[in-house]
């Protein structure tokens, strides 16, 4: 159960909020629960369990492919008024992978009853609908980061993750190791160092213990668009 | 305008049929063509135009990235009976990529005429839904072949292609050159031909000029599941 505030977010997310019926519409909101999450917490692992519908209040959530030797993939990031449905691949049953979620920054989400939401999905076509939306969207997120790991070559890559980072929070300072990194990249330390050290001694950025400082945010451009 | 037989097929394979009404069934049958392909034709080409939907009657269709410079990724392949939406990017306004068609095979296709579809999928539900869900279905198809490109190695890659080619022709000849054989994998003629050549030294394979022959289906299977 959540509270009034709650409430209102989820009416407003949920675009199918105004097809449900009054007795729909009090099973969602009884079946849906807050929860906190900190910094690098698991939310959702694979198929081994099935994590609900989360709906993002706050923070950020980093979905990922891992392999059998634990390699991550970072395929998309989840912001506030985001709705993550993959979590329920057991909702949806014509997705057949499996992601992993972590949560990026402290978070506030809200998460929807898996089986709740899955009979109202199968009784109610506007409700299948908006999941399947929902999952199209990260299908387009999915390509572009694909486009980005097995097309783009790594200096570019690298550049353009230090230049979307910077533009999202607004600072010149990125608080990353190079491992950090190197999972949100789809790549390994050894190659983001050795980059990150060519970088630095072009004067793109500057190197210190706490992570990556943006200096020549001009020619970082140039080098994703040449 | 289809004949008799074809709109018998499209009726089947669109499940939305039932929920349409007399005028909106018309106007989908007037505006779907029947349409002839060649083993290696384009049949859509990434944001050059909208296709419109595809109903794969006979042979098949392949679906691939591609890179600036030419690379290839195939994404998935399509049978008879497969719809596809993909070729209507225009149609799913969230979907944010290209992908590009060719035949693969000597195809019979259905095309639905795109603008025609668009104004049905807007106004009713479920010729949206059914839109989402066969896109979904290949989203599932795609992390497949991501799974593969970025995580297996790659004698196991090959290897399952040419099971996975064989259990789907029914014949241990496999009719193609080492560079489709790159194209279907995501990977590069020098790469497979050189494994082509391991596998050949193992026992596993026989190359001639025109293809590969399986000729130890065992050991071969073996491999993928090592």
């Amino acid at each position: 159960m959540i509270d009034r505030n709650d409430e209102q977010f989820l009416t407003e997310t949920l675009t199918f909020w105004p097809h449900l019926n009054p007795v729909e519409q009090l099973q969602l909101v009884e079946n849906t629960f807050a929860a906190r999450f900190s910094r690098g917490d698991v939310i959702h692992r694979g198929d081994e369990d099935c994590a609900g519908i989360l709906i993002i209040k706050s923070g950020g959530l980093r979905t990922y492919m891992l392999s059998e030797d634990g390699r991550e993939i970072t395929l998309y990031r989840l912001s506030p008024g985001d709705v993550c449905v993959l979590s329920s691949s057991c909702v949806l049953s014509n997705i057949t992978f499996d992601v992993h979620i972590d949560a990026d920054l402290d978070s506030e989400i809200l998460m929807i009853h898996s089986e709740v939401y899955a009979a109202l999905s199968a009784q109610n076509i506007y409700v299948e609908n908006f999941s399947y939306k929902e999952a199209v969207s990260r299908f387009s997120d999915v390509m572009w980061a694909m486009q980005q790991i097995l097309f783009m070559s790594f200096d570019k890559r690298l550049a353009n993750f230090l230049i979307d980072e910077i533009a999202r929070t607004g600072s010149n300072d990125i608080p990353m190791t190079h491992d950090q990194i190197a999972k949100y990249i789809g790549s390994a330390r050894e190659v983001v160092s050795r980059m990150l050290k060519y970088f630095a001694s072009e004067g793109y950025v500057a190197l210190s213990r706490g992570g990556v400082k943006v200096i020549d945010k001009i020619r970082l451009r140039a080098l994703v668009h040449k």
